[in-house]
């Protein structure tokens, strides 16, 4: 195997999030299903602008959030993901960098907008997100850099990332790619609406490509078309090395073919934004997998990493990780 | 092996429960641990039937609550443990008889009466026991009868047996028929201060004689010394072939050498008294295992034992569990 001088390198979609705090009635209104993802078009994009008062715009996309964790916890990462040529796209960039995240993809030259998610955030902490996904669609094989992927431990996709036309052919090469270079390739389901507009791609990957699979339960109960969190888990066990489960406050589950691991939420103050959660869970666990952590400490970094997340608006970690995580590493 | 004309034969205190409807200063003027069970002599006794009001009185006994589950779901029971000759002992064998479990364990001689327990359901469903054990100690090797170890498809005892000076025998006694007639052998840690009185000799136990395990989070972790359910988790693996673990509201986990189940508490009304939980979780199971279901069958089974029970005061079921189970056996 060659040397690895990335931890993680994390492909997504890059997207700049829009918080708004709103009331139900906000989503009842509009016929949003709360907790879910929605794409948007540029139109609705506009409406939603007009509709909104204060708003605070902060970077965000599953997969940058992830690798802003795995940087945040001492790992190395590089992210790839579109943005366009405008001043979203530069304060997207900026942001990342400044998170110690490695970031060289060109944005978009068709004059398509850096992308936006309006994430709606309920006064019970649940997060319901409508997203523009303008230029970062516009991701395509090229950008996914050879040397990047044979330097990098994990490679992790989001599923999100299928909404882009050329995301199949992408996700294709970065696997080739993985295979290759002896690489692990880890996937997260992303969001069940993802999960059903894609569902016979995904149960595929996860057969043939994916090492480390990220779900939460209407995910994985999604992808398997089951009504059972134990029927899912009976039907994951075997098609990927690793599963990492999340249950919201019931914790998440670890499954390799020789171990399970039961992992207790990490106990957090008042949940103010449960943005982020899954990506900053997959964060924790990457970055303590590539540190050749044990399965159960990934998990409780993945825990503890949700954790703070969900205790204050925005989907990028605002608390020292590692000090926090300092207690669980001791020997 | 031999034929079984026994699923699950059954091996503990035989005791009667005082139902008594508390509210917290009760507990914490007497100085008692809400959830625990404390065992208290006959003067204590005599001082606490003097302190309470109205009680209702029934059968009750950790394993004899299991045998019951297990005949409810229409699997063949045997118990065995100790009463007194007299009123409460022949109401004890008339409930079990009624239930249609075979009792046939003679009496004590010796004068002592038939174990009480005094259940203390606090207002919000949890119970606190205090147990009068009197004559259910007296069991010993020879109550124990080759011929029924023979014909069950399990033997089920309880840590709670431990607390009778012949236990360790009678153990011993049931341990070696099982092995010599190919039996299973189930045990159940009981209670956490349980655990904390007899530590090393259930450590042995589950190591050496236990082939199905039952324990909640905190009989577990107390059994291991670790304050992390997970890392219980890891040390019982290897352990017993089957170790099935409750936690409560979070549902339980089924583990085996190749499986893993997770299996969600079951749906319930208002929790009313917890008496019984675990017991009649193990009741559901065992039923399902001697029945030849799947792991995750017996789990749910438990789980919906353990559901219907908590739903009133009392630690025998009240419904029809066979009917509500109907729905989880359909091919």
């Amino acid at each position: 195997m060659e040397s690895s001088r990335i931890d993680v390198l994390g492909i997504g979609n890059a997207i700049v999030d829009v918080l708004v705090r709103i009331n139900d009635d906000f989503l009842t209104d509009r016929d949003l299903a709360k907790g879910s993802m929605q794409l948007i078009d540029a139109d609705r994009a506009l409406a939603l602008y007009g509709a909104i008062g204060g708003a605070t715009e902060v970077s965000g996309g599953s997969a940058a959030n992830t690798v802003v964790g795995v940087s945040a916890l001492g790992g190395a990462a590089t992210y790839i993901g579109k943005v366009g040529d405008d001043e979203l796209g530069r304060f997207f960039a900026k942001d990342l960098r400044a998170a110690g995240v490695a970031f060289h993809t060109r944005p978009t030259t068709d004059g398509a907008p850096t992308a936006r998610s309006f994430v709606l955030v309920s006064p019970d902490a649940q997060r319901t997100m409508c997203t523009f996904l303008g230029a970062s669609v516009g991701i395509e094989p090229d950008d996914v850099i050879e040397a990047d992927v044979a330097a990098a431990r994990v490679v992790y996709l989001e599923g999100y990332l299928w909404d882009a036309p050329r995301a199949c052919a992408t996700f294709a090469r970065a696997a080739a790619l993985a295979r290759q270079h002896c690489r692990r390739v880890a996937f997260t389901l992303s969001d069940p609406f993802c999960v059903a507009r894609h569902r016979e791609d995904f149960l595929r990957l996860v057969r043939e490509d994916v090492d480390i699979l990220f779900a939460n339960e209407a995910e994985i109960t999604a992808l398997y078309q089951v009504d059972d969190f134990d029927h899912a888990l009976q039907r994951v066990r075997g098609h990927c090395d690793i599963a990492a489960l999340t249950r919201s406050e019931r914790g998440s589950v670890v499954l390799s073919r020789a171990e399970v691991h039961m992992i207790d939420a990490h106990p957090a103050g008042a949940v103010v934004d449960t943005t982020g959660a899954g990506d900053l869970y997959a964060g924790g666990f990457l970055a303590g997998l590539t540190a050749g952590r044990d399965l159960g400490t990934c998990g409780r970094l993945g825990s503890l990493a949700a954790g703070e997340v969900i205790g204050h608006l925005g989907a990028r970690p605002a608390a020292d990780l590692a000090a926090l995580a300092a207690p669980l590493l001791r020997p």
